[in-house]
């Protein structure tokens, strides 16, 4: 185990501060890739959903070329909000309910009714604004800056982890949305420990020991590692039983463990032997994150008979409020006046290392 | 048709800052004459309605020489809210609830209990506050500058149509309230333009063609002009027939015309043959803006046993709400970073007029 | 009666900025004692109830020596919020729920798991914040400061009273709690005057002449005296008639009088020959206020076999939501632009006294 060497917990400001939440916006997001969505989501030519990235509006849609892009959700004329549902498929253009405006699936402006004869127009110039994107094993990320490192140069040490478990071939067999009171980054200090297990989460206790957590990365953006299921217990589920086959391709200690990493700053990563669960962070203000949580299969168990997705779903939607509850609670502790925090315990070191990572971005250079 | 020459939208700014909503306040509300309701609503002495100007609460009501008078809706005492109903009619006197001041309807403080041996205090000096008000053509505005010019000479270009249509005599047949979530200019920039009329309001297609607009006014506070009703038609409703009869006095355009105007900074005037309507809108915050909107007819229309205003009232609340989802996606999409606007098409030139107005008195001096 | 000597209102700033109440909390909470609940709340060692003490969370405790204890309602570790429940009793300690920290009921820190190999962690060193607290006749209260003078000190001038009505030894018999949208100082100034009782409690004219207020305090942080109730009457409720039997005690006017008083900055005390009603503030931002009304009762009362508190605690609450409501309007009032305050009458001389010592304390020294 890892030592903390007796380094302290973040100063409370930097979670009760809406100003540093807004100098966040540009020193941390805006320069990390941050996940947006799935590839199995959009199939189809024109297919689309509607996400928030940055703290605005973007929709993410197939074009003609099957490329995945991601473009400003505003219209260039006025600026109204182009696409409203939150999902769905474009037959030919995506049109602006208020003029009309028309634009191709790759962003281009193909038709702008009565502005044929409009002094300084020129349709060329009027596409939508499009955001950096890219996808990594059916993921998609998004970045607002242009020198960051490529998404696959970023998340090449978890690409052998992605390989065995089949994440690209997985499909989302459910999906579960949170609104949360607290910081995003309570949350992500509360995924990277289990030292709040016994306490929070006795359904976990049969199932792994909280003390037994390895860690694949301890330091950097990418945190965390396995974890042995107990024997006796398949996997993570309410009664231990699995859920769904085991894909082929795991190793010998893939096919006996839970593996949660957290990816900075937006998503969490959590693999285990018959099924895959991604939360999606998004930072709403300082005291609030919206989360979407999936949980993924592959193809056979998707389509096998019996299948039950809610077999984990809710086991792990009952674990999540728990989290959640407790992060809760940490966000109305700490505008305690002169609260300082403790020394973390040595089952916390990658709470050491994701608030210094932290820090290296936050503060000013 | 009257060129945009390429002129671009306001910059988002203007419509998302908080600021800039307050800097209005000074700039532009309190030098200009703003709508608060109708003599119609007030006929008997002591009658009054309570409404809401430049963000404050105020109390229209009329005297006992029948005169029209506006106060701050505060008691002089301890500053309580005065009237709390909408409207009603005193008796003899406006009194406080809290420790039974009482107003006259002219605003002086004629009774204030256990004050009499009360040191430097002398009851003709707490009257109400009043605020500067006129009537024009059976309206009630105020305005919060001494130095204004005269109501008068401010609706002047007005009074030739206000005349023709006989908007003294009409009466409100009814009133629908409306809250919105956007900027009280994105709903002037709306109103000035029936670009947006084939996407967003089909049923007007068959009634007018929205590439007919003409201008009275075309520059200044005041703009706007007639569309002629498609032939077939006889007024705008959701069947084209008359809702009521055509008041005589009407040329012959104005009997197969809709007039749409809007006059800076707090009101549309809309007249039909058999009707008129009018949007009264009250700014409380920078994306949030109340409106009354008010259906009137002549009085033979409204004393005639068949008649059911909500034909046309219905009509228009579906229009209405149509328009307003428009500006509350608009408000959304300026949030966007970085969004600069295109350059308005020439059916929208109404908008550079009123984006040019509006910032001959925003832009600082 | 003493006369307000013509002295104007608080200006209207002091309660509608957000700032204003930022200082008050270092100017004027800071310094004071406040009350934060009841010792017969707690009989029990480890019972305990939750309480919010300058705007922040506190856990009230009786320790295992009997004395009562508070201590900042936070988790040292990770600044969890340590007690949720509003009341009940620990076992053997209080157990953090995030990572399972136990802390004795005098704050020191016991038990906490998994933290033995910490580096730069002393477990002496990690016991909750105390607050510094102290009780009187039987009401407890906290005091930011370690400078202020002793509680007993400060309310040595309402000593007599106390004991007189045996505030020690009386029983809640009921609580009822309000949400206001008014400023703290509205509500002390309030319940200052009885001025507005014709207009606004006519339930109270059969029972007190408005005028008949005597003041035992006159200046100060310690405000109010007695109301001689009207012959006939037996005491303040619905029907005059008692509710409870008179404590023996009581002297011949404590026997045929309310008494009112005033405590700055957090509690009015009222006294009455069969019960006693105390309000407490917890004032949540500079336009709103959480009120607790309790009802106390002698243990003979309590006990007796057809008691009922409601008799009297409808007729409060129906007294209580009428000021509200007027300290709501003149919340709502003061937002006027350029509102000036007019001058006291004599009725309101004890908010002169009020506003002096506020200003003494606000005002920068």
């Amino acid at each position: 185990m890892r030592s903390s060497n007796g380094q302290r917990g973040l100063t409370p400001k930097l979670s009760i501060d809406p100003n540093v939440f807004t100098l966040e916006r540009e020193r941390v997001f805006a320069s990390h890739w941050q996940l947006i969505g799935f590839e199995n989501s959009i199939v189809e030519q024109g297919q689309f959903f509607r996400s928030s990235f940055n703290g605005s509006e973007v929709v993410c849609i197939r074009d003609k070329r099957d490329r995945v892009r991601v473009f400003q959700n505003v219209c260039r004329h006025r600026g109204t909000l182009l696409c409203e549902e939150a999902s769905g498929c474009f037959k030919t253009a995506m049109t602006c309910k208020y003029h009309g405006w028309k634009y191709g699936f790759d962003g281009s402006l193909v038709s702008a009714p009565n502005m044929l004869d409009t002094a300084e127009f020129e349709k060329e110039k009027y596409g939508l604004h499009e955001i950096r994107c890219a996808t990594w094993q059916g993921l998609i990320f998004c970045n607002a800056s242009n020198t960051a490192k490529d998404l696959s140069t970023f998340l090449a040490p978890l690409d052998s982890v992605a390989t065995r478990y089949r994440l690209k071939e997985l499909q989302i067999a459910s999906t579960i949305h949170y609104d949360i009171d607290a910081n995003w980054k309570l949350l992500f200090q509360n995924f990277n420990e289990c030292y709040h297990c016994p306490s929070v989460h006795p359904q976990l206790t049969p199932l792994t020991n909280y003390r037994d957590a390895e860690n694949d990365f301890e330091s950097g953006p990418i945190l965390g590692g396995p974890m042995k299921i107990r024997e006796g217990a398949e996997t993570i589920s309410h009664d231990g039983r699995l859920c769904g086959t085991i894909s082929s391709g795991l190793n010998d200690l893939d096919q006996n463990a839970a593996r949660y990493y957290t990816i900075f700053p937006s998503w969490f990563l959590s693999l285990f032997p018959d099924y895959v669960m991604i939360h999606q962070l998004s930072p709403v203000a300082f005291n609030k994150t919206r989360i979407r949580c999936d949980f993924l299969f592959n193809p056979i168990t998707v389509n096998s008979k019996d299948f039950d997705s809610s077999k984990v779903s809710q086991f792990w939607d009952e674990t999540n409020r728990q989290d959640w509850e407790m992060c809760e609670r940490v966000q109305i502790g700490l505008t305690t006046p002169d609260f300082e925090p403790s020394p973390y315990s040595n089952l916390e070191s990658l709470l050491v290392a994701f608030d210094d990572y932290y820090k290296s971005h936050i503060s000013e250079k």
